[in-house]
């Protein structure tokens, strides 16, 4: 391929690829949507792909292969599911056994890989709207139940940012825009109203008590269908690393509800 | 259940079910999203699940049942999706084989029901925008393919309304609010860009020659998911005959996106 013809998320890719690219994905192929896999044995997707259907704020679809296939046709045709993503996360048991950078030696025939959107790609949205992205920002789990389906069950995993009150009315309005990337905020102010657990984010220490003038939004967040399919305690499935996202060649607009 | 507690769209489905309606849907319980069905055997839900995930614009999927359950728990707790509908059309080896007005006999405990969401649904907002919704509207099939998943495959159905200018302005800003129920126009101008088969409409006489002042404006239809149904010739399934659709106790306005 012609590198000078390559878009940047082609670019990124390949870099990951070759092993050059080994961090997180934060920040990487600005504007481009990127995914959170999740990679499970035929045998039960269509249970997972129904938990996702149920529950589509916190788990937005936006392309599933066909079995076997490790080539997401609509999002990255040049891509490859098994060596894309800088760092997987290998279940056993709804354990998490392994983590691997390359999964081209665990791949079968029957695995269906569902890409899911991540709160990542919003992130130009609300940057270019003012509102800070980066800092000020938790995935924290909350006592909300999801709806189950068959053995995909847990309660709603959410992102929290603090924000200021006219920075959280402009990231409602935002976010409402795009209904198939978690859309609007699911909860607005007191944190123990939807039991989000403040002590124990899924990432870093402990949230600090709010500050004065700062209005806690919470979002449904993509790590939700990962700690389900944790919940249903598979023999064997496949997810991104968390911040290891798969990185789409769709532009973060084009999810964008006019 | 005391009926001046019922809600209108509980009230005509027990008028349905007690074979008192038994005409179209079309009209009644105004205001209610209405459902076309799809009832297929276990072995089919996930291929047909992936096919409306990935034609989503025709396939909006509002809710799929556990396999066995006549109850659709999120959109019509009280409801039963054997006898709820005024009218069946039953298919087996792909030929619509017989109608009834009630599916209980042939009842199984590996069917999913599939409640997909019905354009009558946005008849109200546009009504109320000014837009007629009763009148110059046809189904129709085009030479636009759908993605296909397993066996489920197809060209696009559309439906075609006849607008002056300011209402297919009007008319796309309306429906591009309601992106889980076939948001907005998919072509708007000349049929033939997409096929649009205007000799044979799904229902009715052939469309005459669009008059001077109109543009034809095109909406993706519900009834694509029952077309790639019927070329999958799956041995055994069932849908809501057209036009006699399932109603549901969720508000139109539930579906608007701000």
């Amino acid at each position: 391929m012609n590198v000078s013809h390559m878009l940047e998320s082609q670019r990124v890719r390949a870099e990951i690829r070759a092993g050059r690219i080994t961090g997180t994905s934060r920040g990487l192929a600005h504007g481009f949507v990127q995914c959170n896999l999740a990679i499970l044995p035929k045998e039960h997707a269509f249970d997972f792909l129904l938990y996702c259907q149920r529950n589509q704020r916190a788990c937005p679809v936006l392309e599933v292969t066909d079995p076997g296939s490790p080539v997401p046709n609509k999002l990255a045709p040049t891509g490859d599911l098994r060596t894309d993503c800088a760092r997987y996360a290998v279940y056993r048991d709804g354990v998490r056994a392994e983590d691997r950078t390359d999964i081209t030696e665990l791949w079968r025939d029957d695995l269906v890989t569902f890409l899911i959107g991540s709160g990542i790609s919003i992130d130009g949205a609300l940057k270019a709207a003012g509102v800070p992205t980066h800092k000020d920002r938790w995935v924290l789990r909350t006592r909300l139940p999801t709806e189950p389906a068959g053995p995909f069950h847990g309660d709603m995993i959410v992102t929290m940012r603090w924000l200021s009150p006219s920075q959280a009315i402009t990231a409602t309005q935002v976010t409402a825009r795009f209904p198939f990337n978690h859309g609007a905020p699911i909860h607005i102010g007191d944190p123990a109203a939807i039991g989000a657990d403040l002590a124990a984010p899924l990432f870093g220490p402990p949230v600090p008590p709010t500050p004065d003038g700062i209005v806690p939004v919470f979002w449904a967040c993509g790590v939700t269908p990962q700690s389900a399919a944790e919940n249903a305690r598979l023999p064997f499935f496949i997810a991104h690393a968390p911040a290891h996202s798969f990185i789409t060649d769709l532009p973060a607009s084009a999810l964008m509800n006019p």
